[in-house]
């Protein structure tokens, strides 16, 4: 048998997984999906050529539609990387097919259409994973894991700091649902991820400092949001569309017996000392595929991991909703000047 | 001419100053003047024997009166060191007896007799000045110059950190006014420092969950406030009434061309490196003399300099009072859950 | 044309690596060989079960002797990662089969035996790069560049500290060389990576502190050896076969402008501050596989884009002999107390 | 009884010091003494108009000379800052004198002198303390009594790096006895203080790399210097003349369990983040009496501390003579290229 037989033989034993998209964060994901060492089955893309070429630089096929990728035997895992308003079909589709699910945040754009899709997989039993790659950043999650074995006594406090390194595209800010359900809603996640009980209050202010194209669109790009849990644990958000420095990532969580901060990676160890400065290091990543792709592929191992255990998935349908509706009410208490209950 | 005919040539040329007031604080404006060279002339208190006690320590004498004090002519300023129900009358009467005058902030605890104070003191041109000391520490000085000189380009965010070792006694508490007026008003007063406008929007969560007592006086111990400027530059203040750590007190501001921040002294550069962990490193100041014992000093050095050259108080009545009316906005806010016009 | 096939094309594209030996090593350049994208041909160890289960892993084949490894048409570049006793052998037989050479550091224990087989190959014109993967590290490739570029002035001196974390079985270190030939010789090659000149006078001490096995057999535990260039620019190296707090490997140069220093990675950006201490971060890698894994993919990243563009080698056979004399005469310096000239 | 009169019965019970020179470091122990509270009876200079300006700073009086100084039966402590030549003939006379003596270092330069200065006072029983001030300093006080108390197990090795600021005049080299007498002594004292035996062996190498006015002289201003103790424990000493970022000062410290590290203060704990770097920080103190103001006041604390509780030096004249045994075995290292034993 030659070496192709014993490939033939040896991805056999994989599970395969299809790529719904082929844009940026699908490559990402095929990937997490190689280095987990399981099995590419393809890509499908409305763009045939966009597929064909991630395909081809993952040496896989592309599929010609999304009923092919969706009725193959071989495809175990549908991973959706579309964009946002297509997201709530595929997942009904693919949970429909029997397939597991990972699907890439937000769920959609609206609660309402959200829960509906909800409603419609009910019945499906389907294993279906949100795309909240920050919970396997392990930085965040050495802070969640400290916070929730009490290292730090009773959590008080927790401050989340999410800066872009530079804004996107006013094509994609348009159809991104806004500042909340794009770029924070992460920082929604964590949010609950790392607090022993649900935010029930939310209070929102936001501005336009960083490119006046965002305001003209009915966006804002520089924000902070408060969260309050029931027993009046609080949680400050600060955003900003752009950050000279590089990607700033940061957590602090603060309790009766200590604090834990996750500060950001910087790109090397390196600290220039001269008669201007000293310990002067070098930048933050400059993009979050940089800086988050050790959780991009401990996502992926992770997921395998559950499949293979028969374990639930460990970011679900629930916690998507969860961090849409607090975006939700963020956006409301933005409009009223008032502190909204969720 | 012996030692003490010099001594006493020597005191002529200095500014005397007559401290109001015999407690802790009156013990740290004491050392400010001695350590700027002035002449401590003496020390008022209605508890004689502390006076007396704190005369002794610094080689001065006690006032029998105020009255003694203020119509001194060996006084040229007052510091007014006592409780703050009594800093408006004391500001008015140094103010009719010609005395340049340090104030302890804040003003009042309410903001409509602290603008009938001021109303009263108006005709007399007086020289006032506030004891905002952080704003002579040298790492938020540093902040307030970097971000006035555009060092991080426009700035769009201001975090304010500020955490107490420990709770004081509830006997303080309850006549200190409030968190807000009490332990934020410092940082309310370090936001108009560093921002380049004035706040003019408030919002002010506040929970019980350092102490139970401090509920029971219907105070709050963990707050969280936010500031907004008219051209949309945000601001949040984090407090605690307690630290395990030390006395945390952070600032970090953000602009468009990067950020600066001032991290925590701590009391010595030691770092441990064991099986656990690495960069360890030693407590932060326990208490606010041993974190600000340079900024008080400063500002003593810094008022005289201002006397000495005719300039302007650095720190300013009206300072004193936009910072009471955050506060009182804050409470506003605290109560209506919704953001307050200053 | 199936899967198989387009598989069969795009190797066909690939350079050919075939790797002699099948231990630790060997595998992490298995690894490296194949994240550059390239075929791993095949493993030659003289443990044939070690070839085969090093194989599996990598789905490559394992070759029935050295012979038929150097004589595979297939086989471009030839990896030697076996016990160092052989390397010289194999890169005399490779360099005579027409074959690029990667060779592990050291070439050999002996200077004379390194100088005899740099004889043989003399004319073979071969492509050779020796292991010493600490140039493609990031954090001390950027102190080279930065000295190299003149960003702290004149370099003045240079301090290299390398600890292991915990000592290897006493077995290895009987067949090692010693400390200087096995482990400072890392540290010898970094200095002559960084300093502007060769170092001409070595002085080292050592002792045994860590393991009284260790000097049981005659070599020493704990060693500083200090370098100087005919300049007079410094560099002090700092060894210890233990280290409590993981795999310490710093660098700092010092210069006529300023100084660069490469702290230690630390596992993540995590720090906590409890009652006891601030901002205590986590351990550094434990092994030196962690710490520099980056090193030996950029390693081969760096060879095969030199193979392909006709560059000579990063690290020459001359590195290796220069790094082997300069831990000769440590040992003599060691010895008699003496500088040694090299 | 007016204010002249408290003062003097204050200071009948304050202890009398008298300095003996006028200069630079004469000025910082006058500080010491006054913040230490107690009482500068005089000062005496050959240069009359020196001691005068120091006296009138310090609002006491001028010695008409050394014998009225050390007659005075208001004077306690002599304290001697004078040139370095005269400190054995001061030590002598004042300990013939009665007077307790605080002498800077180093005692004489050379080591013959020292032994003869010790055998004459040798009866006198004065108690006699060596100005090696870094011992007093916080953080490399907690160095040494973290390696005492086994914070770091066994120690095993200890990095000592010094680098003044920028060199000081051709004219004082001149007669600064060399820099392993001059400015090595420190750290030659500073080993003796952490390690837990005797360096016994000692090597030193040295170069002319900042200026070659210093290496006109016979000098060198770039050194290392080895030092071992009988079990073995190794310690280096990197000295500059120069470095732009201002006075490094680092202690570090290896053992079996651990490491722990002085790093150097910064003049402050603010960070800069710009688009080239992060956590730029502010430079090192740029003056030895800067980044050790609190060591000369804790020794001055301390000294008096001693005094009244009749406990015996912290530094002895032993000490003194130990870190000149040294830096005379360094200088014979430096020209003979061996190990020498102390």
């Amino acid at each position: 048998m030659g070496m192709a037989g014993v490939f033939k033989l040896w991805e056999e034993l994989l599970t395969g997984v299809a790529i719904m998209g082929a844009g940026r964060i699908a490559q990402v994901h095929a990937r997490g999906v190689r280095l987990a060492g399981q099995r590419l089955e393809g890509i499908f893309d409305l763009r045939k050529d966009a597929a064909e070429r991630l395909a081809a630089e993952f040496g896989t096929r592309s599929f010609e539609s999304a009923e092919e990728a969706l009725s193959s035997a071989l495809v175990e895992v549908v991973c959706i990387a579309t964009s946002t308003d297509t997201h709530a079909d595929y997942i009904v589709a693919a949970a429909k097919a029997g397939k597991a699910i990972f699907c890439e945040k937000p769920i959609d754009l609206s609660v309402s259409r959200a829960v509906d899709c909800q409603r419609r997989i009910q019945t499906t039993g389907c294993f279906l994973q949100l795309g909240f790659n920050r919970r396997f950043d392990p930085t965040f999650s050495k802070v969640a894991n400290a916070v929730r074995t009490g290292k730090i006594g009773r959590i008080e406090n927790l401050t989340i700091t999410s800066r872009d390194p530079a804004p996107a595209s006013i094509e994609y800010y348009k159809v991104s649902g806004g500042i909340f359900k794009d770029m924070t809603i992460h920082d929604f996640d964590m949010a609950r991820y790392i607090l022993p009980e649900e935010p029930k209050e939310v209070f929102a202010i936001g501005s336009v400092l960083v490119s006046k194209e965002i305001g003209a669109i009915g966006d804002v790009d520089s924000t902070t949001v408060l969260l309050r849990t029931p027993s009046g644990i609080q949680c400050q958000i600060i955003n900003s569309r752009h950050c000279v420095y590089g990607f700033d990532q940061r957590i602090e969580a603060f309790g009766s017996e200590g604090a834990i901060i996750a500060e950001n990676p910087r790109l090397d160890e390196v600290r220039l000392y001269t008669k201007e400065a000293t310990a002067a290091g070098s930048r933050l990543p400059d993009f979050f595929l940089e800086r988050y792709t050790d959780s991009y592929n401990r996502e992926w191992k992770d997921l395998f991991g559950r499949l293979a255990g028969g374990r639930p998935p460990a970011v679900t349908f629930d916690d998507g909703l969860k961090a849409l509706q607090i975006a939700e009410a963020a956006n409301e208490s933005l409009e009223s000047g008032t502190i909204v209950q969720i």
